[in-house]
């Protein structure tokens, strides 16, 4: 008999049939003898679509107002699976986030989780109950409602299962696992039966969109098992430990790809202290997230600094570059490309295996695929590439390092 | 400069636009110097459409739930219309029900208001901040999210402008005020520029749709003035007082009509102590709503006994009467007719005027239209008749009694 804290993500919800399924699967998990924790996302594409009625609706959008919106999403779909579980005969209760004691910052858009203090999740598995929490969301100390981000309900089901000592914290998704490579590009990609924190965390900084990575932060600091599995069949997933516990593993373990970022490059920059620093103070204050960064320097006092942005934030990046701020440093000269791709080799058995950044950049050269920039690790070598050429160097570099199934 | 408490419904808000036209009217009214706080209800058909959903999902929906699931409609609506204000340059923060401070019963689906604490709404107000209160919802004692049912808002607004002290409470709607009879029907109907609290129940009570009945009690109650008016002319409605100003009014103000009910019979009921009690106590334990109630004495010791129920709960009610309880009692002949209407006419004058319901008998009877049955109060004369003769009835009545707007 063990506590299990199941997340469901918006297209395990999306639907009343789908409600049904997962209530089913909460009852045979019931039957089995588990006690059970759910945390439920907003339904389908919900969120999306209340982000864009409050783009209809005003200019100014007040990060308060979007939490009280946003967070609607989740509270529908947690009363709907209640119902669900109330038509499969499992007795459960719906949570809001503060109903089920998450307090956070005042940080609205992303609050960040201060402490959990879930009374009432407790008293409800001790009465039998199946406490049904909405993600993604909790309550400031100025007792208005806070939403925790896109993805947040991965990071509400983790810190749930720590707070609660739950053995494990199933996140369940649409896929069935982690794979070695996007299966829809890699047909021979694997699914992993296990995988450890740290390559699960460069995994998804660059490119793995499941499980959310500051969920996987918060699970590998406070040591929660995770399984990442899928809510459509049901087998079992990819578990997250401390350790992979076989014996020998491939050096290389997985291959990512990423074309969400663009590149920007500031040409010509005053090579003296400080101007780097005041580029990127000013990209943080307007909460552009600056990725790979390189810099060259040049023999006639001045420089090239490039790095990453997600494409997203490209117009804003533009935008603060060519601010006041940025100008006063000596600053004029910017380019922008959003062609970019990215390529990722992952596996922690590098540590130990030299060798493995020389032979992903001779294949990606034989191959007469252009290296725009690089980025490493202790278990992660990436390399910025043309988006066009993204597929075939994911494909190559899968075979090269014997990850296709075939040969293993 | 005063307080006013406005609030408005589902089609007030319903899309962009019209939350930005809203806003538009708040931030006049503050400009005028008033100091406003907003009830919002869900926009258009969310709470119909929130219903369908969970009647998708499971034919098991515990009120706890539903709760939860329709007060997130109002929640959204409060949100984006601070959103409205905001690019309206009005400075907004939304309340949830619980937030607001409404305490309610445990009453799922149906709660009453126990009392309300609004501190952080006078807060809002003494800061220059207007309130956007979510409609219809609060928190129970045990701490979970209950919904005062279908027109709650109403309800919402009218407590919180008496617990505020608030000068006026404004119940916005689709329509511009109160008629003598639905202009759809009686084109001459007229608006009334006022009406007393014993008539806006009497009307509200049998078929006038605006505003919900139990806002009217509670205003009554409390003394709250009202004014109902239009959310899409702005014109100057309907004002609510405890006595209508002028010297002379008409005997009849209003002619109302309603064709929600059915009309139930239970014919050879044993004519003995506690027969009748017996099947309203098993309708009423059903929360089966019954209306108008006739009963005939037999001379064999049997009677008849008729009454209206609204024609959603007729099949409850059949079943009821069915039911061991009931035919325990020695009842088993039930007749149910849904095509019935029921024509109302209204008017605090009639208490000093003999004659009123003898006028309408007449005038029914000289066109043909049979009555069914027939109950009254002091200010009201109710009959029942055919469904298909109903628009007609209110159309003649609303002449007779020197209604039409042509005659005065």
């Amino acid at each position: 008999m063990a506590l299990v804290v199941q997340k469901f993500g918006g297209t395990s919800v999306a639907n009343p049939d789908r409600m049904r399924v997962v209530a089913d699967h909460v009852a045979r998990c019931q039957r089995r003898g588990d006690s059970v924790v759910l945390v439920i996302s907003a339904m389908g594409k919900e969120t999306d679509e209340l982000l864009h009625m409050a783009s209809q609706v005003s200019d100014t959008r007040p990060g308060r107002e979007m939490d009280m919106l946003i967070t609607a999403g989740e509270r529908k779909a947690c009363a709907l699976l209640c119902m669900a579980l109330a038509g499969a005969g499992v007795e459960a209760q719906s949570f809001t986030g503060s109903q089920a004691g998450f307090l956070t910052d005042s940080n609205h858009r992303n609050a960040k989780i201060m402490s959990i203090t879930p009374g009432r999740i407790a008293d409800a598995i001790a009465a039998g109950i199946v406490p049904v929490v909405a993600g993604s969301q909790g309550v400031s100390a100025e007792r208005n409602v806070t939403f925790l981000g896109r993805g947040g309900s991965d990071t509400t089901a983790v810190a749930l299962a720590q707070v609660l000592g739950a053995d494990v914290c199933e996140l369940y998704t649409d896929v069935s696992g982690v794979y070695s490579a996007d299966p829809r590009i890699v047909p021979k990609a694997q699914k992993m039966t296990h995988i450890t924190f740290d390559e699960l965390l460069e995994m998804t900084a660059t490119g793995c969109p499941k499980p959310a990575m500051r969920s996987v932060e918060v699970a590998h600091n406070h040591q929660v098992n995770l399984h990442i599995r899928s809510a459509f069949t049901w087998e079992t997933g990819t578990l997250v430990t401390q350790e992979v516990p076989e014996m020998e593993q491939p050096i290389i373990r997985a291959v990512t790809h990423d074309l969400s970022e663009s590149k920007v490059t500031v040409s010509d920059v005053p090579d003296r202290p400080g101007v780097s620093a005041g580029i990127f103070r000013a990209l943080a204050n307007a909460n552009v997230n600056v990725d790979m960064i390189v810099q060259n320097v040049s023999e006639e006092g001045t420089t090239d600094i490039s790095f990453t942005v997600p494409t997203e934030d490209l117009a804003r990046a533009e935008e603060i570059l060519a601010s006041e701020a940025v100008t006063s440093l000596g600053v004029d000269r910017i380019g922008a490309d959003n062609t970019i791709g990215r390529v990722s080799v992952i596996g922690a058995g590098m540590k130990s295996n030299p060798g493995v950044a020389a032979t992903m950049f001779e294949t990606l050269a034989e191959n007469d695929i252009n290296i725009g920039m690089i980025s490493t690790s202790a278990i992660r070598v990436s390399c910025v590439i043309d988006a066009d050429r993204c597929e075939e160097a994911v494909q190559l570099l899968h075979t090269v390092y014997g990850l296709d199934a075939a040969d293993r």
